[in-house]
């Protein structure tokens, strides 16, 4: 059992008196297994990398993303809920504000937040080439495209100047197999000056005095990996359990079963005890559960040290529900993805707290789940990549290397 | 900020009851700052692998050494004070003893002390088909054979036998493109001997029964690498402040402004507090000023474990400043670029302690700094290039990698 609290990890306080929002916390059930358990403290990337929730989860899954992780687009395009398979290729874009001319006024189109849904549909499921395209928005200004065919590549430039005041780029092959992903994303951004600049949805801006959203600017090719399944890697059942498209789909992609919990928002107001609940009775029939709880990232990103020790008190009372509830041969993990602290507002590269439990684990004397109180305990400092292979050790899965 | 004192990591000495050097100094200041910030200990580059000042400092300013540092060449180059540039191609040469046939009879020609200066003076600055042609002296029977030109390549044999009672080996491409760097090195070695055999310093060594220095055997090829600058990497304006050529050398290629302060020597005698005071005059501008300050390491070349206490409360003393004047505001990073333990008389791979001070920084218990202080602090265990992600993050100054 694999608990990640999102972004958890956070920076001393002043107004908590140099406390971290976890250490402020009343938190008697991490604590209880703090002190049943080994704490240390994890890189999830390595020290001082700040991690994507998209990076991170890779990491905890076992895989290197240097390895895994291209480009951005793929993982993106999950964290938008659009479903992606091996070897599409995805852009991050921007819908964007260009003159007759063809010229970039704002590569944000005014920070555009009304209306993309319906500009995004009017570009969705077309096809060029025997390529399917798919386009949907992100949040704001953002959107993503993606690719499908056989033989794309994601070695194109990227048609976003990622400057204003010029025309977009012809996105030109740096590869000769990239040619026919080069012609398809050339095609698609002058369909979308097409459709978009008469779209209904720009007519109102003119009028109400808004930039356009008239075109689409890509950029930041990725292909999506063939990630090998727990299955295939360890002949092992697992499932996962969030609330976030992002990780959903990562946890999709390496080839985990998602449970879906009634209540399971991803939001603050996420019903935790419920997923603590399905996550237990996902035990069975699964060797590994994953459960992630994004609240206090959300908490993180607003700067709000306060809603933050009032999450980790939240989560700390839907542990409740794995202290009474979690066999004893289970080993248990408690950890972040990365550290959102609040003065930062926005993932940064500090080592989140780890604890496990469970049979067979070399307790220490760390009674207290925190930041600090775990970096003194017996784990010292792993990696992300750690995780697993760790958990797959002590609970007896793993082939010995060598003789 | 980041003072590196170089060479102060130690071992256990006897003879100062199982304390280390700096265990044993008077250290107020390091223990001030000790207690207000974060304490861990540092792989330079991995445990138990013994750094030089060059791969060194290369791992604190966040290169890989395993993958920049080719060949030692370049970096002797710099550690002698020759100005090295990308592309250049050099050598660590011995002044050798040869017969009249040539056959080494001395490959370090008897351990010559005096007079390489003049002789390396009658070598450097040759041109030969278009290629330049330097060569220094070092310490000792030690010299640096320096070429530069379009289209070099380190891909040739040694000319060094490393066996004496042969003759000089022919030096041999190992690729095409290298059969230039190969005719000039044989060049320079044969035109060595026409030009040393008769110089009035050997003609004086043989009257006093000396071996004559009358031939130079270049080996180990290395090119210097070209290093992306601070500015390139990160956007970042950043000063070094040292007294050794090598350190100078490698700070410079790093695109680092070196910054001249009377006083500084490189040796016991350096002005450390003129340093320190440069230093933090230096805050205005830049974005990360390192300091090195290399007396411990000469007191620990000499197995002066007495001399590396004062060193050591010498640099405390000059601490003293930056405790006073460093704004509350910038992070400090207080280290060694390796252990010179006293027993040893060289660097070995033994961590060095770390602190960190300054925003953000999750403090530990560590209320001193010493070797085995620092090794029970919250920061654990890190690698020398972790150091400058660490700080980068800390400091807000780092791209996330994922979303």
């Amino acid at each position: 059992m694999v608990l990640i609290c999102d972004g958890l990890g956070d920076r001393p306080v002043a107004a908590l008196r140099g406390a971290s929002p976890l250490e402020r916390a009343i938190r008697p059930n991490m604590n209880h297994f703090a002190g049943r358990g080994a704490c240390g403290i994890m890189d999830i990337i390595a020290p001082g990398v700040r991690p994507g929730s998209d990076t991170a989860h890779l990491a905890l899954l076992g895989f290197d993303p240097y390895k895994v992780y291209t480009g951005r687009g793929p993982f993106e395009a999950m964290g938008v809920g659009m479903e992606v398979r091996p070897g599409d290729v995805a852009f991050r874009c921007n819908f964007s504000t260009v003159n007759d001319k063809m010229e970039i006024l704002d590569r944000r189109a005014g920070r555009i937040k009304d209306g993309t849904v319906e500009l995004a549909r009017a570009l969705d499921n077309w096809e060029f080439e025997g390529v399917k395209v798919f386009f949907k928005e992100g949040t704001e200004h953002r959107g993503v495209l993606l690719l499908r065919a056989q033989g794309l590549s994601p070695l194109v430039s990227d048609p976003d100047p990622h400057e204003e005041g010029v025309r977009p780029h012809e996105c030109v092959p740096k590869a000769p197999e990239a040619a026919l992903t080069a012609r398809v994303v050339n095609a698609f951004v002058k369909r979308s000056y097409e459709i978009l600049r008469q779209h209904q949805v720009n007519r109102a801006r003119a009028k109400a005095g808004l930039k356009p959203a008239n075109i689409i600017l890509p950029r930041g090719a990725g292909i999506m990996p063939h990630l090998p399944s727990f299955q295939e890697r360890f002949g092992m059942k697992t499932a996962a359990i969030a609330g976030v498209a992002l990780v959903k789909g990562i946890c999709r992609v390496a080839g985990m079963e998602l449970l879906d919990v009634s209540g399971a928002t991803g939001g603050l107001d996420t019903d935790m005890n419920a997923k603590m609940e399905a996550a237990l009775k996902a035990l069975d029939g699964h060797d590994l559960v994953l459960v992630n709880i994004k609240a206090a990232d959300l908490c993180g990103h607003d700067g709000d040290f306060k809603g933050k020790v009032k999450v980790a008190a939240r989560i700390d009372k839907a542990l409740g529900v794995l202290r009474k509830g979690l066999p004893e041969d289970v080993h248990f993990a408690l950890t972040a993805d990365h550290s959102t602290p609040c003065c930062a507002k926005d993932h940064t590269g500090d080592p989140v707290p780890l604890m496990l439990s469970g049979p067979n684990v070399r307790t220490d004397n760390v009674k207290s789940f925190g930041e600090r109180a775990c970096a003194l305990g017996g784990l010292g400092r792993l990696r992300g990549t750690d995780l697993l292979p760790v958990l797959l050790d002590l609970s007896g899965r793993v082939e010995k290397f060598g003789a």
